[in-house]
């Protein structure tokens, strides 16, 4: 018995009918109900420079971002039960490094990603490795989780950023950054303004909550952030641009600090002295999720209605349009896009 | 030329007609708008045990909350100018402490109190040190303005408190107690739990924002915070009352902490080991506001409507019906009592 | 064939010859080379209420500090090698809770004591949990490793205390003040005072490191503390003594620190208004050692010689001579007593 | 009646007898006893770009590291006496900003810099904002109190760097590196490499405690700080040198901190994504010194002897042998080099 799944095509993406695979041991099966498109999956199919300089075997399954459920358990198995309904952790750690055991597993110096050091989850079935398998709060509905993962990566910046009680800016609103933006309102930010080039982008924010909108091709950044009652006190970087930053970052207030999240394809050039040293400032870098006092914070958000994050599921196909899917995700047109096996 | 003062009585207080006063060198005279009854008047008309130990002296002008307008500066004086309007920062630094010189001067080694050891505001006039007149954003209606200093309380509380996605619990629906809870609320708690044994306060606090309510007298603390999924994170204790901490503490997750705002009148006695030593849990002690981080913090959370607080304000008197609205304030009936001179 | 072990008499302890236990999933077996007796033990040996009422079971082996060889795995264990030297972090952890999940394994919400829910290590041989046994670093000799898991005690109080360039007071001078003094020098404290009132006890200290000493049966807290370039920024409480903490909290610092370490036998009285809340003062409680952050700088500062704790080893006997060893270390005539079965 | 002073020559510098100053309202009179040579007199004394661009006005007095004694008060100065020892805190705070009143008078948003917005002191009297001139502790000889503003630096790289039981990684042997390795030292590192091009600078620097030396083009980074038990967990970076922080980078922990000392002449490129964002590093600035907490820091440091930088005083010269004093500072020949007036 096979079942579909979405592979890479290098570049691209095929579908194609694979066996459904088997749980070893430490790892559960599990039947995938929704999936949604994420960057990295973005990357992967138009195989840029990153993607093909990761060692992606071929044919390998796209998608990591899923509701599934669990139907199979693998050998010693104990934290999960059939039946159970999950999403995925994509950072699997090594749970030995001197990382793992201080409370640091995202950041494991060992560890393997999901869907790129194994098969994904943009198929019928998927192998989750069981300390990656989150269970999901039964108030959750199946669309949001499909997103928990990404918008972990959100809550865990407006974490670091210690926004509470402070003006934020939030510079990108595909949807590491407005998810971060959102949960900046939720944990007490006492402003969020969030930037984009793109304004269908910032139309969806606008529906997430009340945030201030700005597009930096029709207002400067000294314009919207040059007075001392504008600065911001924290910026969350969530594009990846040199040119975003550096435009930015001269306003941030003394003392101010910057929660790093976006990756960039190369060096960044940045006026450290003006910037950061005379005003003190911080800079921190923001990598995944913590795991699990994050999905803690997050879940107890949805359960007091904090995080209003459903307008940024703009779309949703069957596995078998992806074409359309990947199209809109990457063109902007969406914000979140997701896919149904 | 006179002016209406209301006078303590040591016990009780009375209207007084006394000269309108001057201000020195580094003072300015302000003409009194609104004025509001905080707890500390509260004592000092019943004149208890602490109000008579203090060493106020006869004929004392009570009152420290109020909104009012600069209408003389005294010599030396550049900060402030005719027609601000202002309100006080009731604790005097002495500006040259380690503790004033690093950034604390609200705990000021030396520090002294307005309307404890200076005559107070319940009055048509009132001489301020410059250095504790604040300056009132436009934005802040009077009636608002006249009760910034509790709510500096409340907002420094949630600061300590750290409440960013945290489950709160709050110890008491008093000015202090409800302040903290609507702060708690916009500084990014996940859920805020506020206490009372007296219903009216509590339905005036489900009037100031999304809080659960909860009458102690009517239900259980093991009811209320038994479970592991409603144990309190972060306690804001503003009783004063021993029982109240002790019969709550347990109750506190491991790692959690307490903000201790409420002053005890003697001993307190509290079962540190299971509390707080084997839970790693943290008590810090509130007092007062930062000056002036914590006004700043504030009045952006107005300007952001983020701070729900006028159904905190229940009753407004001329200062001629004193006698009223302390009998309101002294028995629960109401929440903060304004009054008008 | 036997092993030689003591086991606890109720009150008491007597020698008894059992089997050598075999190592279940998860476990290993080691050879003990050294033993060092703990107050816990002390407390079991004297049959108080507190040990009474835990329900060790009767003829429990006593002891948890030890330094010893591993010689059997038990099924599934991966993480040690036949002929690794250990020494036993005493909590176990049930690796699940959202404690353990978050880097606070040593506080687990459902953990478990070895000596006391599991037979101790006063014998020739133990079973221990593979995630309790600690390789130690070849440049630590046997007799200090044998007192590794009370200095990361010591360790972890004084990083609590985040004693870096304060001044620090230590109440007590047994093996936990001693090691919590030791480490604030090495983490850099500018200067630290512990208090005893067994003038023994202070000696040994006083070999330990360039600190103060305070007998406060020969000098009162007031003449010791009592002016504010003597008033300690940082309060490490090892007593247990509701006394000591009450007579010195008056000379804490405005914004100081109390790191809570002794377990005290009943609720504790404190002027909470005057020494916490008025002076914005923290207390925290401190429990066991981080796992294993603690035990990764206790071993740095080994390794750079920064922690000179040989002198508090003031006794060592055969096991067989354990009642002399019982006396001196319940005495205060030594400091930490070994025992080699 | 005229005195010595030593003044821009532009490029350059030359001697000048000056009328003697009268200070102002809130400013003293001091009569300068040792002075010392920064890094920021030989920018102004080279005449390079930064020293040409920053509008000092021609004639101006060098210098603003010193020992003094007061000698005359101008109007209005209560908080100090005629003969206070006395040395100078650079930064000049506006006292109104709300850095300042929020703690962080260092980098007020309107501060001046003694010496270059004013005169400074290579000369035989000065006249100081009294703000500014802090009282020096009797037990701090003149020598070394001519050179707390620069060690104050160090002490405030070591604290923001919360080098407390961490391997601290120190860029540049110059005073501001030398010093930062020190107070890293004394704040409980538990091991401090510093690293400098300059082997002159090596050997002093293994004068004045127990620190690794690293010469940088003797043995590469990777060679250094290339395996996990070496690679730094705080790096202090004071070179102001792009090359030197972006070769050292790669090998900081993850979760490691940076604090930036060193001012770059330019935008400075890094690897970010790398670096900081996978790593979850924090890169912080330092400025100058918190006022003053700083200062208490490090007066209590050298109070208990925990601060040997006694050898970094490598020279000492009459005013007139200025140019001797440049030359052996600029080369690096010196470490810290005085002129007595």
């Amino acid at each position: 018995m096979g079942m579909k799944s979405l592979i890479t095509g290098a570049p691209g993406a095929r579908l194609h009918t694979a066996a459904i695979p088997e749980p070893r041991q430490g790892e559960v099966l599990v039947r995938v109900k929704i999936t949604a498109i994420c960057g990295t999956d973005i990357h992967i199919f138009n195989w840029n420079k990153w993607a093909a300089g990761i060692g992606i075997k071929p044919g390998n399954i796209l998608g990591h971002e899923c509701v599934a459920e669990v139907v199979k358990l693998g050998e010693g198995v104990e934290s999960l039960a059939l039946g159970d309904r999950v999403c995925i952790e994509t950072h699997i750690p090594c749970e030995d490094c001197s990382l793992c055991k201080n409370g640091n597993m995202h950041i494991c110096e060992n560890k393997r990603i999901f869907s790129l050091h194994t098969d994904g989850c943009f198929a019928e079935y998927a192998v989750v490795p069981a300390v990656c398998a989150r269970k999901v709060p039964d108030f959750i509905p199946d669309d949001l989780a499909s997103i928990l993962e990404p918008l972990g990566v959100g809550v865990h910046a407006a974490q670091v950023g210690n926004v509470q009680g402070k003006r934020v800016v939030v510079l990108g609103a595909g949807p590491i950054g407005l998810f971060s933006a959102c949960a900046s309102l939720a944990l007490g930010a006492h402003s969020v303004t969030i930037s984009d080039v793109k304004n269908t982008r910032l139309e969806v924010a606008s529906m997430c909550g009340d945030m201030h909108i700005w597009n930096p091709l029709e207002i400067s950044a000294s314009a919207m952030l040059g007075s001392r009652s504008s600065a911001p006190e924290v910026i969350i970087e969530t594009t990846g641009s040199n040119q975003a930053i550096a435009e930015t970052l001269p306003y941030l207030r003394e003392k101010g600090k910057v929660a790093m999240v976006g990756l960039y394809s190369g060096d960044v050039s940045l006026n450290l002295s003006r910037d950061v040293i005379y005003k003190e400032a911080t800079v921190e870098g923001v990598h995944g999720r913590l795991m699990w006092d994050t999905w803690d914070v997050m879940e107890n958000l949805l359960l007091e209605k904090k995080l209003n994050v459903r307008p940024a599921i703009t779309h949703e196909f069957a596995l078998e349009d992806y074409e359309e899917g990947f199209r809109i995700a990457s063109s902007g047109e969406g914000t979140k896009v997701l896919l149904k096996p």
